[in-house]
Formats: structure tokens, sequence, C-alpha cells
């Protein structure tokens, strides 16, 4: 009889915690996206850093050299080590793919939930943003300038003769930007996963 | 008899809950931890807005027109206006110092502790880190070409000349900066506060 009343309350207790589980956040499908996230944020950074990286282009350029004589042809290479901006750009994406993979391994192995572990997560993720953020700015100020130019400080634009560069250094921040979206999301899971949790 | 019992009571019960706020988190400090910190976010952004939106110089620069005449004396104005990197560094800091004060308000009226209210605070406050920082990194990024300059593109570097409109740009850049680094803290805090008080 006993047996019985203890086995009645064993099956109470693992419905209500199930019931409970559910109405909070399904724990599986919240590993199975952080895990999602944390790979597409892996993939993101990394064709960003590479696309970048590879970009390389050299044209040949009419330069004057002394007025009276007619201008020289000389090649000229773009690179991202030219410019600091796109140097940082490339550094934060490959901090960021860096960390996405070892945050994937450090969630696949925080299985068991340890709270102090997914709390450094979540601010490492949010460092994450700031950096790939402050990335992204850079290089698209540089970008503007490259595409645009600007008249008042007499800075000519460069995408009309490095056409193809300037095309991957567009992709590059199209995807970063997406990789920084999706640090950003993290975090927001995160933060959405500890508001339910907490009473 | 009875009315004594009751009142043993709720002073145990009141001294346990005051015992519990202490080791989990004080409600009054996190508040006007919060609170400060907010005002410090209004403050930094709004000077930061101030500073670079004042910022012009006029100098008279020696402009070649003719090779074989000799240079012409042109009074220049250096703007934020110009330089489309400085118009979103001054527009992302008006936005994080609006939705500081808002939240302000908005942080004294939720003293009740409405947790939806508190998850927005979250999302926005994260919202104005990832704003801030690409601001701050697109105008850091035009910031070092104006220093430097860059030889490859052929961009001089205007800082020789426009000194005083260089040092506003970067006052302002390290006011934004800090700005967005309280609303970085805004964030970690509320996340500890979430982590603390969940199970």
């Amino acid at each position: 009889m006993e047996r019985q009343y203890k086995a009645g309350m064993d099956g109470t207790e693992a419905f209500e915690s199930r019931g409970n589980d559910v109405t909070v956040a399904n724990p599986k499908t919240v590993r199975s996206s952080d895990f999602l996230l944390r790979l597409l944020a892996l993939a993101l950074t990394l064709v960003a850093a590479i696309v970048l990286g590879v970009a390389k282009e050299t044209q040949t350029v009419a330069l004057t050299v002394v007025p009276t004589l007619p201008p020289l042809n000389v090649p000229v290479t773009a690179k991202w080590q030219y410019m600091s901006a796109f140097v940082y750009f490339v550094v934060t994406n490959a901090i960021a793919c860096a960390y996405a993979t070892l945050s994937l391994v450090l969630s696949i192995a925080n299985r068991g939930g340890k709270s102090g572990l997914a709390l450094m997560l979540i601010i490492l993720d949010l460092v994450m943003v700031a950096l790939l953020f402050s990335g992204n700015g850079a290089a698209a100020a540089v970008g503007v300038l490259g595409y645009r130019g600007n008249s008042h400080v007499r800075w000519n634009k460069v995408c009309n003769i490095f056409g193809v560069y300037c095309r991957h250094i567009a992709a590059s921040i199209v995807l970063s930007l997406l990789g920084s979206l999706v640090f950003f999301l993290l975090v927001v899971l995160s933060a959405l996963n500890l508001h339910k949790k907490s009473p």
C-alpha cells in the first residue's frame, strides 16, 4: 500500500515537473537552438573574415607625377591590410569566430546546465555583439568613403577603380552584420530563458 | 495568545524575506544602481552628441587651382554634417540619449518590478549597445583616417589643419564609448540579477 502511494507521488511529481518545463521553456529546444545559432555565428564570421581576407585587386592607374608630362600608368593593389578599419574588422571577425567555436564546445559541455558557465557565456556573447558591431561600423564607414568619396576633405572615391574589391568588402560587411545579429539573438534568447526561469 | 503568535510569525517572515533579499540581491541597491547608470548613460551620450554637434572650425587653406599660378587662399570649414560617419555617430548618440531618458522614467515607473517591462528594458539596452558601438566604430575609423591619412588611396590627413575640430571628435568618441560601456554594464547587471533570481 505504501509502495503504491509512493509510486503515485512519484508519478504526480514527474508529471508536474514535466508540465512546468513545457510552460517555462523546453530545455531541449533551447539547447538545440543555442547550438544551431552558435554554429551559424561561427560560419558567418568565418566566411566574413575570409571574404575580406582574400580580397585583393590590382589595377593600372594613371598617375600624374609632373604636371607638364603625360600621366604614368602605375599598377596599384588594393588589400585589406592597407586600411586600419579593415584590419580591425578582420580581427574582430576572427575573434568572434574563435569564440563561437569555443562557446560551442562549452555549451555542449554545459548540457547539465551549470549556471555559472551559462552566465559567463551570456556576458561573452555580449562582448562579441559590442566587438562585431564596432568592427562593422568601422568597415562600413570606410566602405562608404571608398564608394562615394568625400569632397569636403578631398578624399576621392576608389570603388570606381577597384570594383571587385569593393564588392568583396560589401559582401563581407553584410555577412559580419548577420553574424553580429546572431550573437545579438543569443543574448536575447539567454535573457528570455533566464527571465522565464525566474519567479 | 493567537495575536502574539501571529505577530511572531509575521516578524519571522519579514526577517526571512529580508535575509533572502540580502543573499539574492538587494532590490533597493539594484534599483538605485540601475537608476544612476541610466542617468550616467543619459549624460554621457548627451554630452558626446553636443561636443561633436557644436564642433566647427574654419581654416584658410592654400588651394592650387591652376598649376602654373600661385595657390589661392580659400577659407574651408570642417563640420560634422560633411561626413556621413559623424552624422551616424551623432544620430546614434541622440537616440541613445532619448532612450536613456525614457528608460529612466520607465524604470522609476517599474518600481513594483513588472517583469515584462524589465525584459523589454534589457533588450532595448542591448539594442543601444549595438547601435552605440557601431557609431563609435564608424566615427573612430574616419577619425583615424583624418589623423593619419592613407597613402594607399591618397586620402590626406586633415587633422594637421583642423586641430581643434579633431580634438572635439576624439573627446566625443571617448564620451560615447563610456556611454556605450554604461549600457553594456546595464545589460550585464540585468543578466546577473535575473540569474540570481532564477533557481
